[in-house]
């Protein structure tokens, strides 16, 4: 049972969430808990760390910003022990989860779970602090913002548990949106290809590399509120997936901007030149056209995040030489709209609704890019809701 | 160097540290530095505690309540970073600070240097969170409020350090309480001895046990201010005092009670019968007195902290029938007043003195107790500051 900032944000929350683990031991269910920082004390911790030198030192960031899930897992054993649970926190270091030497942004190499274990099965409940472990340089490390799920994941995995469950401030994954789109409807079961579709492009549910490593270690994961007591969403295997749908949902994201390098050199290499030195300098680019080439010059147009644009620029100018390109059009008015779902495989035809329905809505597409379960385009911003509200119903998504 | 809880209160103060910390290194002095939690933190990971459970368990106190040392190590260690110096952390667990088990009110049993000592022979400053230790159970322990005076002590004794400074908000070892006293006077040096009669009597600069630690490891100790740079007062072995004052400070405590056992048998075996039951309960005596005995039967007088007093009526009242008293009668409008020296072994007439300055002063003294370097006496309450003024006069202790 993984409980998120909102869900352990002061006293009375981490008493209920004492109350909902005891629910399980009192079910006769083993349980291991894990929890993160009380909202706002990571932010807390980081500011002080970037206030003091923007450039700070990664072991001494992860040493600081560690202490709040180290708060949390203490107060959490407290509050578990006062209601009679037999409980005891581990820090990272203690458990432990021995991470490469990345620090700020560190991954999982090994967790010794034998002790845990042991002591489950006398009833006791470990309750481990998310989002940290322990270096090759025996120093605390932390995994990067959101990590306390891969926390979970993974423990959950050397646990050999039968499920993770991941608690948090929504009741379960949608088919998209439900603050745009009325209609959503929450999914009992999803993939965990499509999830990682889904949380990649703006669906923030859960962290990218919990679900990549749910879906390499075959745990499945469910996505429960806190809040309230229901069953929440649950990442599973397609294979257990037995009515698959062409498309199950629908994801947004308005981080996106658009780079047009306008008139270069339609020759072999060009690509190279442009990607290669944004590449090296740490440019994430994502959907990628080339124009047809006219008098021997072609435009090349690319997405990116929008942070990312004025380093783009940058690097570009700076080779601008090797490039020979006119000149650089940049548009971060701009989102992109996936459509999602192992099923596509074997329809035909999924693409063409979206690009027919955007199209009835006079939404012009800007680019396109597609995957194996993924459909996405790039269109102007103002957009988003109205496509994003089509393509639910046009893909028989919306709640009766 | 060791900084406390207000010299570290915020990001501003805690740049003040570093700055001063490199002075010290520019001047060529090899560094190590211990940190407090940044004012008001610990009291409020201790509330929390306290909230979730009056009873809670020792281990989880420990393990939320040493994580605000562990934020300010790792801060102090990126301000050094960023004016220069080279420094990283030392969390309580990696030095480590073996400590009992004593969760809560741990004692330190060994430190290991050596890897400290070789650090800072390549002119890195370990930055070692106050307070903390490892216990042989693998977690974090706590020494006790106050605890990182010790930490600091203990860790100069094991790097073999030249001089220990304490800095903290008051500017060295007053001959009394400034506040009651306007000509008060810093002291230049003064012997462990006197500072731990000092110590345990209400001047709350030092922890009694910090100054244990430097007697018994013969730390040279200076205390002094972290806001101003000016020397403070130097706790030193007494033969390194060459003119030894008859009385070097005069301090007072508000935290006692005084109760009166009336008319028990004056039998062999009535003070255990008494003492016995209290010390069973934890209840400090301090002074105790016995009247003069008549027709077999006499009162016994004692001191103790206020806030036991409720503890100690209880436990005399269950024992009532082992004792035969008629009554108790307790007193907590009291006020003790200690003169200390070492120079006072050699001179005749400390105690004479003391009685004859408050019989001037029509101060009526209730209970007298004396050591071979302190005499203590129990007066009214109301009488305090005008008992401390006269006696730092009548001692020559004004400033000119």
């Amino acid at each position: 049972m993984k409980f998120g900032g909102t869900s352990v944000a002061d006293l009375d929350r981490i008493r209920n969430v004492a109350a909902r683990v005891k629910r399980e031991t009192d079910a006769g269910h083993e349980v291991a808990v894990v929890v993160s920082a009380m909202a706002g004390v990571t932010n807390q911790l980081v500011g002080w760390c970037q206030s003091l030198s923007p450039l700070h030192d990664a072991r001494e960031y992860d040493a600081v910003v560690a202490t709040g899930e180290q708060v949390t897992a203490g107060l959490t054993a407290i509050a578990l022990q006062e209601i009679g649970v037999d409980a005891r926190s581990w820090q990272g270091w203690q458990v432990p989860f021995a991470t490469d030497g990345a620090h700020g942004k560190a991954r999982i190499a090994a967790i010794e779970g034998a002790e845990l274990i042991r002591r489950m099965q006398m009833g006791q409940v470990p309750v481990v602090t998310g989002f940290q472990g322990i270096g090759p340089d025996n120093r605390v490390t932390t995994l990067g913002r959101g990590g306390s799920d891969t926390s979970a994941v993974a423990l959950a995995a050397a646990l050999r548990a039968d499920r993770c469950d991941i608690f948090t401030d929504v009741d379960g994954i949608y088919t998209t949106d439900p603050r745009i789109v009325a209609k959503a409807r929450k999914l009992d079961k999803i993939a965990y290809e499509e999830m990682l579709e889904l949380a990649s492009v703006g669906a923030k549910v859960l962290q990218t590399r919990s679900v990549e490593f749910a879906m390499k270690a075959r745990v499945r994961v469910q996505v429960l509120s806190s809040f309230e007591d229901l069953p929440g969403s649950l990442l599973v295997d397609e294979d257990e997936i037995v009515e698959k749908e062409m498309v199950s949902g629908i994801a947004y994201s308005r981080d996106e901007a658009k780079l047009t390098v306008r008139r270069v050199p339609d020759r072999p290499g060009i690509a190279a030149a442009i990607f290669g030195p944004l590449a090296a300098a740490g440019v994430n680019v994502d959907m990628i056209v080339q124009n047809i080439s006219a008098d021997g010059m072609t435009d090349m147009t690319f997405t990116l995040g929008r942070t990312d644009l004025p380093r783009a620029r940058r690097v570009l100018d700076d080779n601008r030489g090797t490039i020979g390109f006119s000149e650089l059009v940049a548009d971060a008015d701009v989102a992109k709209i996936s459509v999602v779902g192992v099923g596509m495989r074997s329809h035909a035809g999924v693409a063409n609704t979206m690009f027919r329905t955007l199209a009835e809505k006079g939404i012009n597409i800007q680019v396109i890019s597609t995957s194996e379960i993924k459909v996405s385009v790039l269109i102007g911003a103002e957009y988003t809701e109205l496509a994003v509200r089509a393509l639910h119903t046009a893909y028989g998504l919306d709640a009766a």
